[in-house]
């Protein structure tokens, strides 16, 4: 597959992984309702960002890999599984997918009367302050590299050939659904510094200040699982290594 | 498989549709506990329709395709997986059988004490005064058309033939209760012109009003998917084509 | 494999499915938590049923074919998939697991402080004052006899040869959840007069009295789809027929 | 596979099966909301315990086995499945692994202002006072002893040769899922020995008292399916076993 096709794959997977994810939590999150909120909550949420990429992950995993994710991109490279002249142009092709996920996003949330994007946090990442529980800068960077570094575990373990052919969309996708069950209420949840970038650039301010953090947090997990899944899981080095969902 | 039967096949799932997902929100979504509300919200009126759809793609899948929406036929002509002469009875079929759904599903919620089929909206779709959070015409839209676009998109991908296979329903699915878990606040979620024809023709007034946008941006949204999947997939031009599902 | 073995199969299935989708609405659904209701609601009733099936469709479905309902076994033997000399056996070892499944329920339930079986209601299945909407006996019947249709049609699908191999236990739990989550507030579901008649007689009184509509209903339901999918799927009569889950 | 790596599995599997299930349960389950309640409840919970098993299935099923849990280590046993010479290495592997996810729960938890890991419960099991409903240990002793039955019959016959291939993580993360949607406010749900150990190792006092309870009974239940299992499932005894998930 032409590199040029691989890169608009990964562009329109991270746009809807974007426009999903922190769209549901944008525009259902908090719905009230007659009786009882009707709003999806954070289980609604973690399953939206998880299913953007279960989705995602059966409609061009066969194009692209379906990465959505610098982080993911960096992971698979340190684990030999990704080739590095690669990784720059997957990553750029990710951010602008974001980027343009948050800008449609915005379009349709401004069409709510009332709305206030930067009052509303519009979905971006944060700690301290910013962080939904308050949850401190250390406390928000060690979750964010935990969390990232099992992420990558689960996809070259679900994308070894010895795992059970077909599957790796559900485990990856709902792997996402886990963590962030676990982790919003922590910084929001990022694990992917292109989510984080794409509503940053919109709330401006202080998200902006922060996304050092949901760049280097992730990426370092991401390097930690790159080395060690292949230790774990490989009885002689380099057996057993693919392309991501190939 | 005879047409007649694939048109049966259609109008059962299309009723099921309507039935399940319609239903879910009129009987189910709001209701009252002891302790706390027991009823579903968002959350299971999303999960019910992306059920409905999952389903039925493995109990119709091998029989018509089950698509269930006129949409999904549309954006699968012009992507030259479906063949157009087949195109307007698939969407009769859909749209009758949306209908009858919604009839069973007013007698069963007209057993109900004190239930007023118009006040409670029977799950209609809308824009402005009657989108649940009071979205404008223009996000309506915008959300109709790009939400259809991607639900297209991964259909197109996840019954392309390198995709795993069995698969689909799943991803299919799945990316319907994804879609409304993000844009039910915004239009109560179409992206499907049968679904929307159901109920607006039970609640009347200001419903079938309105019923032409979710028509218009639907079958758009999925023109484009149409056109897009096959430019960002395809190597060569007509290579991987098949009928969805088959 | 012998028919004990496959009896002793469908009485655990059946226990399970007690155990767990009742167990669920008795012990965990209307939980208070200090901040907001931490219990499962509705959505995690509805998600419990379905999983004891999908569980034991991959656990027993190889062994006994994982009915687990007497009106599947005769929708299946309508349908021609099922041979009616086991019909009533298997129907026997249906409701004996249900009766012990809400027996071991009920022990758990009790050992909570101020438990009142009867006054919570244990999950048991009614219409009218016993619907949870206090819906009507007519609305209560269409109601199970079309759940059950569908309920049946998916089963039949799901297992037909053309349909994909291994995902049928996915199909048929998750419309069983899909199917809670549209009728719970109607007859508190049932579309299995096994798993209403276990609850039934442990809470007596008009859960007995009511108990003759949740096996007709449903039985009605199941024969109207073991009928009609065969029309509907089959291009001659009589192919493309195989024991459920072989 | 070398059992040093095997072991590395286990540990890595213990540990993610502790900060996820364990995690959202003290992270996410509560969280307030400013129009109703974002917490994930117990449903998000039992989802979060069901899917670090379902991903880490996935990801470790073709190194170690995936078993992450004392009690389905001595169940695989009982069943033939898995190598007595084994089994305390593996179980040591467990319980490290669940210390070490608590280890880094507590980390990330303290970054919260004012969060006291003691008066939280940090997730950890319980009976009486302890339990969340207050059940007796009696109903409790009861409870863990059945769930963990039916979860070891599902890993036996999902895991059998006979059921479909791959679909075992599906099956038995969701088991776990169902498991907790029945039974947190039962013993906040333990069903595995090293899973309980971890969390009341930090809480200490009563929550070491209760220890015992939560090694002993899911152990039973383990046993009884390791012999029931094969009776029901086999027509003659010794065939149709093989090593889980290999």
């Amino acid at each position: 597959m032409q590199l040029s096709k691989r890169l608009a794959a990964e562009l329109f997977g991270t746009f809807w992984l974007v426009l999903g994810g922190c769209g549901s939590a944008v525009l259902a999150a908090n719905f009230a309702g007659p009786v009882h909120g009707l709003g999806i909550g954070f289980v609604g949420v973690s399953l939206a960002f998880g299913l953007t990429v279960l989705t995602m992950a059966y409609a061009i995993g066969h194009i692209s890999g379906c990465h959505l994710n610098p982080a993911v991109s960096v992971g698979l490279t340190v684990a030999g599984r990704f080739p590095a002249r690669d990784l720059l142009p997957y990553i750029f092709a990710q951010v602008i997918g974001a980027v343009l996920g948050a800008l449609v996003l915005s379009l349709i949330a401004s069409g709510k009367p009332g709305f206030d994007l930067v009052a509303s946090g519009f979905a971006s990442n944060g700690y301290g302050e910013r962080s939904p529980g308050h949850y401190s800068l250390a406390a928000a960077f060690i979750c964010e590299v935990v969390m990232t570094g099992f992420f990558l575990f689960v996809i070259l373990g679900a994308t070894d050939k010895r795992a059970p052919a077909g599957f790796a969309p559900i485990a990856i996708g709902l792997c996402l659904t886990l963590i962030h069950l676990i982790s919003i209420p922590v910084t929001n949840t990022s694990v992917n510094p292109a989510r984080s970038t794409g509503p940053a650039l919109f709330v401006g301010g202080a998200a902006v200040d922060q996304l050092w953090m949901f760049w280097v947090a992730p990426i370092i997990g991401a390097v930690i699982a790159g080395v060690l899944y292949p230790l774990v899981a490989e009885s002689r080095r380099g057996n057993s290594q693919k392309l991501a969902l190939d």
